[in-house]
């Protein structure tokens, strides 16, 4: 039996919700290992959700069960699925923020949108069902339940994505789509693509901002220096060493980034 | 043998002191399961802390053992309490802090008052009881102590009650008593007595504001609408649909909320 | 076998780097028993680490095993040690953040260095070796591998000092060098000193103000007092009861503080 199972919600830290959700998962699988990921994803963001989602997940044994409660329609006839993609499995509203861990190469392997009662709190409330849904059936999973009991199995589903970005011989155009708690700026634009220009100069943009330097590291620029380099992710990141790119650069999500060679130079 | 415990301070989120405490408990039990409940208790604040306990103490599976330290009399005469109550089990200091678990038709099963320093860290300071008492006492309940041994019955202790609402034919007149992570402004106004005027237009005020639409669900209305609803716990709960009520409103813990049924509209 | 190891890092409350950590951890050793410390250490501030881990790490159970990722070095030629000190064991960058831990009456009972990557992930990247290298040698730890495998011993690394106190028979001189999440100031001054005069008046001056009242405990004096007493480290500690000196007073880290004993009072 497996009982690892994570949480990942926008109640805050601390709060009263997120005990209350531990609480029923524990009085159906007093056995559950509650890991928690994060109750800090911005209220209702569904897109930090997905790329939270994206840098966490992947790296959990295989099996692990995701509970996800980032649910602006909740009390809504969103449904809410139980997902088995990328090798996890995942609670999640049926809202597209699991979406990102999937793609028409990588299907998910099963989705089924929960329809069972029998699986949930005898009293479901109109505005919590982390607590009256998610939690108890993330219980009855860990104690093994079918999860073919839980519900239909679905064919759709809604998706969110990431911005793509633009790819040529000369330039790479992309986004920041995600600012850690470092203010490091992380892009959609993929880390390899900057390899290919490995030996050559390039000019990083970002906002109106021009970042010159390019280290491999941040320990290879002294303090304060705003460079671009490969994120942990394969992404290219800018950041401000041992400060913060989102503070001092004014950033934001979504600020579109540039990376040319600079051939000329 | 049960192996539960929660932790519940405001000592805030990272602190050395929660720290310390998990320190000692896993030295007394190794095998504990510690659940954070919350680190985020407003410094001191009794009558958060007694509703946070209430919000999330009862979901949790019968006799789990809920360590809480919200101590402003560290180090004076107050006593720190062992309780049984409404099927859980608590370590609190003496300050009223749990008494919202329980009222006259369900009175504690049993209140001991520690007195066994065998029980507690060899030196116990004046400042963190937490970490000297509270937590090997907690590692000892959890290696099957008898909670008998811990010190003396007592019958008297002292207690903490919400305000009451006021509730008419024609009026429902209570106060804000909790506020989320979300901003939502969680009354003392029980949702049944709502219920009575399903059917009719409600005026609901708070402070000076006045919520004329009342919805089963925060989806029913749009972005940005101010709504009173019933809450998770069963009260009357206003909120702005995507948006913090707290902050748009400016509302404070015991701002006066009326709701009147509109029979003349 | 002892599966109890905690994290402690300057990513952030829910920071997706913390849970890849912990999906890493968890893959390599599903029967990982994970304690959050803290991941609210600020940013790359290893004096702050270093006094954390001062006020935590010794109360757990001997043999836990201590992860620490306060690396403003990662990337760069600075290695990463596996120490046993302390009776404790810990995974930290070799920057000193462990080294209050042991003096030269107590040193580190083993520190090795480590080379072995293949107790790593297969891709190490240049920016997050929490997730690539701390975590999987955790794991690979509680799994039982011998820490001997993992690389070198290693002789020398590098340390940090909490700045001394300077003591006299007639006056006490040290500095700030914590601030808790009350706003309590703790400096590095030993309580013992201080209980020379327990029977005689003295006078505490801290930055440009002047700390009259001495107290055992805080509910001795009423809420507002400035007060002087022992602090849970056993050191003087600066307080306002039920306020926060940290922010009353303006102080800082560094800020220095005195005692002197009163005798002509």
């Amino acid at each position: 039996m497996f009982h690892l199972v994570t949480l990942t919600t926008d109640f805050g830290d601390g709060s009263c919700y997120v005990a209350a959700m531990k609480g029923v998962l524990l009085g159906v699988c007093p056995a559950a290992n509650i890991i928690d990921l994060s109750h800090r994803i911005p209220p209702q963001d569904l897109r930090y959700a997905a790329y939270f989602l994206l840098a966490a997940v992947p790296y959990f044994p295989p099996g692990t069960l995701h509970v996800v409660v980032v649910d602006p329609g909740v009390g809504s006839e969103r449904g809410i699925l139980y997902v088995e993609a990328a090798g996890q499995r995942l609670l999640a509203p049926d809202n597209g923020c699991w979406t990102l861990l999937v793609d028409e190469a990588n299907p998910p392997a099963r989705v089924i949108r929960l329809t069972e009662p029998q699986y949930w709190r005898p009293q479901v409330s109109n505005t919590f069902h982390g607590r009256d849904i998610f939690a108890p059936v993330a219980g009855h999973l860990l104690n093994g339940a079918d999860p073919a009991a839980l519900g239909e199995p679905v064919a759709e589903w809604r998706t969110l994505a990431l911005p793509r970005p633009t790819i040529t011989d000369t330039e790479l155009s992309g986004e920041v789509v995600f600012i850690d708690d470092f203010g490091n700026l992380l892009t959609n634009i993929p880390g390899e693509a900057l390899l290919k220009w490995a030996d050559r100069p390039v000019r990083i943009t970002a906002g109106a901002h021009v970042i010159s330097r390019r280290v491999r590291t941040y320990a290879e620029a002294d303090s304060g220096a705003l460079v671009g380099l490969i994120s942990s992710m394969n992404t290219v990141e800018i950041a401000v060493v041992q400060g913060s790119a989102a503070r001092i650069l004014g950033a934001k999500i979504g600020w579109p980034v540039q990376v040319r060679a600079d051939f000329l130079r």
